[in-house]
C-alpha cells in the first residue's frame, strides 16, 4: 500500500521515541535526519555515511524524481515537441469534469499524485510549443528552467543580504548591466525586479510622482494640484490600470493619438500638454513606449525627451516588449533617445525569452526608489546589523517578501553570453521579417501595418468567399468574424495558438509573435499554411 | 572540448539545411524537433520512435538532469540536514569576490554552468533548514516543490482561459476554499492570489476605496474628500507603504494603540476615528491584523467588527501570518469575527509553509475586484470568443502576465488533505508552547510577551554578566547590543538564524518563529542551549 501524508502526519505528532521513529515523523516536511543535541551544530559539516540510505529520504526523493521524469518527459520535451499539440482543449465545464480539481479532508497516495501531475500537464497549454505564438511570451529555456528550479529549490525572499546574500548581488550586477545597455552613463541609477512590467510601470508613476511633489508620500494626493499624465492610445492599459490604482485616476492619464505606423503625435502630445496646464493641472510624466502590444511599435524618444526637457516632465519608456532589441547592435536604434529616460520598463521574460516573470524597472537616479517608498520597517530593516546595510535592498519595493527573478535570466545570460542573447535577437527579428514577406503580397492576406517595426506581425486573413468584396456593405462585419472562427479551430485541433482583436475602426486582425530563435522559416510558412487550412471554407 | 551555447548559437543563423543540421540550429531553446512541413500537426500526435535518441535532447537533458542532481542533493537533501550549517557566511565583498557573477560577450559552458549553479546553492541561505526561524517563511514541502517547478515547466500566465484554463479554474476552487475556511457564507465572494501579502493588503485599501468612492477610479483621489484608515501600531508595515502607494498618504493612517499583548485598543480605534470626522475627513476602512508580525498577537475582531458596522467602514482582517491556524479546530478561536471582515489577506507561504509566494486576498464581495480594477483591454480580453469569458479572469488583478502560484498550494493539500494541514498548524502550536514553557522559568531569558498566542516567540536573553542588574543605569543599553552580537556570531558559524529587534521603547529581543512541523522538540531545546552557547562569554 502507497504511503499517504494521512500515515506520515499520525506519525508526527508523537514525539519520537527511537531513531527511526524520528526519521519516520519528520517526512512532512524534507527534513531527513533528527536532531541529536550531543552533535554539536557548530563544529565542521560531516556527511554522515548513512544519509544515503534513509528510508525516508528514498520514499521522498523517489517521488520527486519520479516528478522530474513526468516533467523533463512530457512537460518540457514532448510540449514542445512539433508533432505533438500546443494544447488538448478542453471546455470549463469539460474539464472541471475531467480532473479531479476538489480538495478533501484525506491526503492522496503517490501514486494518485503522480496522476494529477500528469494531467496538470496534460491539460495545460504548452506554452514553450513553438506554435505557441499567442501571447508575448514563449519558449522553454533550459538554462532559464534550470535556474527556476534553483530558485524554487532555495526559496529566497531578496530583502535582505542576511537572507539572499547571492540574490541581492546577483540583482545588482543584472540590473547594472541593463542599465549600461540602456546607456545610463557608467550604469549608475537604481532598479529592481518586479512582478510584472505593469507593476513596473506603477512603480514609475510613483517615482516620478514622488519627485515632482515629494509631499505625496505622506500626505497623499488629497488637496494637492490634479496630477496628469500622457501615453498614447496605443499603450498598455496598465499606465491607465495603475495609474488608477495610485489614485490618480484614469481620467487624468491624456491620451495621445497615434499615427499611422502606431507611433505616438509628439505635436499632439504638446497640445495635450499645453492643455492640461490651461486648465491648471499639474502634468508630471510621459510614458513612451517602446514595442506598443499589438502593433509592435516604437514611440519617437528623442522627439518626446526634448518636450519632456521642456516642460520638465518625467520620461518615462515602458519597454517591456521592444527592450530586448537594445542587446542587438543591428535593431537598437528602435530604441533611440532611450538612454534620456528616467525609467526604463524591461521585461527580459518577453523577447529575451526568460521564464516567466522576469521584469525589470531601471532608473537614471540613484537611490529614487528608497526615497519614494521606504518605510524603514524596524523589525526587517535593523539598522545595528554586522554588516553593510546598505545591502538590504528591501525597503525600496512595495513588496516585503519577493521571490527571485533573478537568478533565471542570470543563468541564461551566463549560458549564451551577451553575444548570444544578440543573436537571438537578430534572428527572431529575421523570423518577423520572412513571415512578413511571406503574406505581404500572398492572396488572402491582409497587412495591419506594412512594416512592423518589432516581431509581432499584425494581419488579416481574407477568406475566398470575402476576396474582392471590399466595397460590400457588410464586408468589416464579416470580416471581424474571421479572425475569432480561425482561432476557435486552431484551438480545438491544439495545432497553433496566435491571437486576434480588433483595434479602433479595425475589424479583428490576427497578431502573430515571435520572440522563440529555435523557429525556423519552415515554421513560417507553416504558419500561413495553417491559416489558410482553417480559414478556407469560411 | 564541451559544447557552449556560442558554438549553437553560431548554429542557429544558419538555415537548416540537413535533418541533422536542423537539429543543432535549434538548441537554443529547448525544440528537438524540426518542422516538417509534410507532416500535418492536426493529425492525431504520434511519439516518435527516433525521440529519445535525438543528440541535442540528449545534449540539454543530460545538462537538466545534472542540474536536478545538483537542487536534489545539496539543496534539498542537505541543504536540510541538521547536520550541515545553514549557510556559510560571506561578507558582501568577500562574496563578489568569491563567486562569478560578471556577464560577459562569451557564453560559458556546460561544466563551468554547473559549477557556477553549486556555487548558488552553496553560497545562499538554507532557508528550507529546521535552524532557520528567522522569517515567517520556512521549510521544504516535497509536494509543493514538485508542484513548483511543474509551475516552472508550464511556464504558464494566469489571465485568460485559453492560456491557463488548469490554472484559472484550480485558482477558482482553491479561493473557494479558503472562503468557506475563513466562513464566508456558502464561499461566495471573490479573490486573488498576488505576488505577496503587502500587494494583498493594497488590493484591500483598493477595493475599500472602491467602494466607498467609486469615483475614485476614474478621477483620482484629488478633490475627494480625504480619506483617513487605521490599522494598529504593530500592523505589517505593507498597510502605510500601500496606502503611500495608492496615493492616500502615510499621514493618513491612523496608528491604534495596542494593549500590553500587542492587540488593537478598541477604545482608542473608537476615538480616532472620531477624531477623523472631527477633521472633516473620510474615514474608510480598519485593518486588523490576525498575528501580528513581531508579537504574533490577534486584535480582537469581533469587537472591531461591531466598530466598522456602526461607523460603516470597511473590514479588512491582514492574516497574512495567522491565518493558517484557521485550518484547525483547536486554534480557529485566535481569529474570532473573521467572518464578518470585508477581506482578508492570507499567506499560505507563512504558516501553511508553501513555497514563496503563495499570497491570497480573499473578498465577501462578489465581483468587486474586477468593478476596482478591471480596464477591459480589448487585445487580451475579447468578448467575441467562442468559450464563457468570465473565465478570463485577469483583468480584475493589476498586474497583466501573472505566475501561476496556485499549482504549489493545491498540490500540498491534495498530498496532506485538510486533516493533514490541521495537524501540522497543531505541531507548530505545540512547538512554540513547547519552547515557551522551555524558557519561561530559564535563567537568563526573559519574555517579552507571557502568553504568545501565535508561534512567533519573543524573549530576551540576558548574558551571565547582565543578569540581576536591571536598574541599572545601562541595563537597558546594554541588553540592546546582546542579539545582535549573537545574531552575528550564529551567522558567522552557520548554525541558526533567529531574527532581532527593538520595539517602542524596548531592547533588541529575540523573535523565534516555528511553522515547520518537521521540528521536534529536541529541536527546541538546541535553540535555547545555541542562544546560551552563543551569548554566554557577552
Amino acid at each position: 500500500m502507497p504511503a499517504t501524508g494521512e500515515d506520515l502526519h499520525d506519525a508526527i505528532i508523537e514525539e519520537p521515541a527511537t531513531y527511526s521513529d524520528a526519521i519516520l515523523s519528520s517526512d512532512e516536511e524534507i527534513y531527513t535526519k533528527p536532531h541529536q543535541p550531543s552533535a554539536p551544530i557548530h563544529s565542521p559539516p560531516q556527511k554522515p555515511a548513512f544519509f544515503e540510505s534513509l528510508p525516508v529520504r528514498e520514499h521522498h526523493e523517489d517521488f520527486i524524481r519520479q516528478c522530474v521524469d513526468v516533467l523533463v518527459k512530457e512537460a518540457v520535451f514532448e510540449g514542445t515537441n512539433r508533432n505533438n499539440r500546443v494544447l488538448n482543449w478542453k471546455d470549463p465545464e469539460e474539464l472541471k469534469r475531467l480532473m479531479d480539481f476538489g480538495l478533501r479532508r484525506a491526503p492522496e497516495s503517490h501514486e494518485q499524485l503522480l496522476k494529477i501531475l500528469k494531467d496538470v500537464v496534460g491539460y495545460s497549454v504548452k506554452t514553450g510549443h513553438p506554435y505557441f505564438v499567442n501571447q508575448l511570451f514563449s519558449a522553454v529555456d533550459p538554462y532559464g528552467l534550470v535556474a527556476q528550479w534553483a530558485t524554487d529549490a532555495l526559496n529566497p525572499s531578496v530583502y535582505t543580504y542576511e537572507v539572499s546574500p547571492v540574490f541581492v548581488l546577483m540583482e545588482e550586477v543584472v540590473l547594472k548591466e541593463m542599465r549600461q545597455i540602456v546607456g545610463f552613463e557608467g550604469g549608475k541609477g537604481d532598479g529592481i525586479f518586479c512582478p510584472g512590467g505593469s507593476l513596473a510601470n506603477g512603480y514609475a508613476i510613483s517615482c516620478a510622482r514622488y519627485r515632482f511633489l515629494p509631499d505625496v508620500k505622506a500626505k497623499g494626493l488629497h488637496a494637492l494640484p490634479r496630477l496628469v499624465l500622457f501615453t498614447s492610445e496605443d499603450a498598455h492599459y496598465s499606465i491607465k490600470k495603475l495609474s488608477s490604482f495610485l489614485g490618480i485616476g484614469t481620467d487624468n492619464v491624456y491620451l495621445i493619438r497615434t499615427d499611422s505606423r502606431g507611433r505616438m503625435d509628439v505635436s499632439h502630445l504638446v497640445q495635450e500638454i499645453e492643455r492640461s496646464l490651461g486648465e491648471g493641472a499639474a502634468p508630471f510624466m510621459v510614458s513612451a513606449t517602446a514595442g506598443t502590444t499589438v502593433i509592435g511599435a516604437f514611440d519617437p524618444i528623442t522627439e518626446i525627451a526634448d518636450v519632456c526637457e521642456k516642460y520638465k516632465l518625467w520620461l518615462h519608456v515602458d519597454a517591456a516588449w521592444g527592450g530586448g532589441a537594445l542587446v542587438s547592435s543591428k535593431h537598437r536604434s528602435l530604441l533611440k533617445g532611450i538612454e534620456r529616460a528616467d525609467s526604463v520598463t524591461w521585461n527580459p521574460h518577453k523577447l529575451l525569452t526568460a521564464p516567466q516573470q522576469c521584469s525589470t524597472l531601471l532608473l537614471r537616479h540613484e537611490g529614487i526608489l528608497a526615497e519614494a517608498h521606504s518605510t524603514n520597517a524596524a523589525y526587517l530593516f535593523q539598522k545595528d546589523k554586522f554588516y553593510d546595510t546598505k545591502y538590504d535592498t528591501g525597503d525600496k519595493h512595495i513588496q516585503c517578501g519577493r521571490r527571485a527573478d533573478v537568478l533565471k535570466f542570470w543563468y541564461m545570460w551566463k549560458a549564451k553570453g551577451t553575444s548570444g542573447l544578440e543573436k537571438h535577437i537578430n534572428k527572431v527579428f529575421e523570423n518577423s521579417k520572412y513571415f512578413t514577406d511571406s503574406i505581404r503580397h500572398r492572396e488572402g492576406f491582409e497587412m495591419v501595418i506594412e512594416e512592423p517595426e518589432c516581431t509581432n506581425v499584425c494581419f488579416w486573413y481574407v477568406p475566398p468567399s470575402l476576396r474582392g468584396q471590399k466595397e460590400s456593405r457588410d464586408y468589416k462585419e464579416r470580416l471581424h468574424r474571421v479572425a475569432p472562427k480561425i482561432k476557435e479551430r486552431m484551438m480545438k485541433e491544439g495545432c497553433m495558438m496566435v491571437t486576434y482583436q480588433a483595434q479602433k475602426e479595425l475589424p479583428n486582425f490576427f497578431r502573430i509573435v515571435f520572440q522563440s530563435s529555435g523557429l525556423e522559416k519552415a515554421d513560417m510558412v507553416h504558419f500561413v499554411e495553417e491559416i489558410e487550412r482553417l480559414g478556407a471554407d469560411l
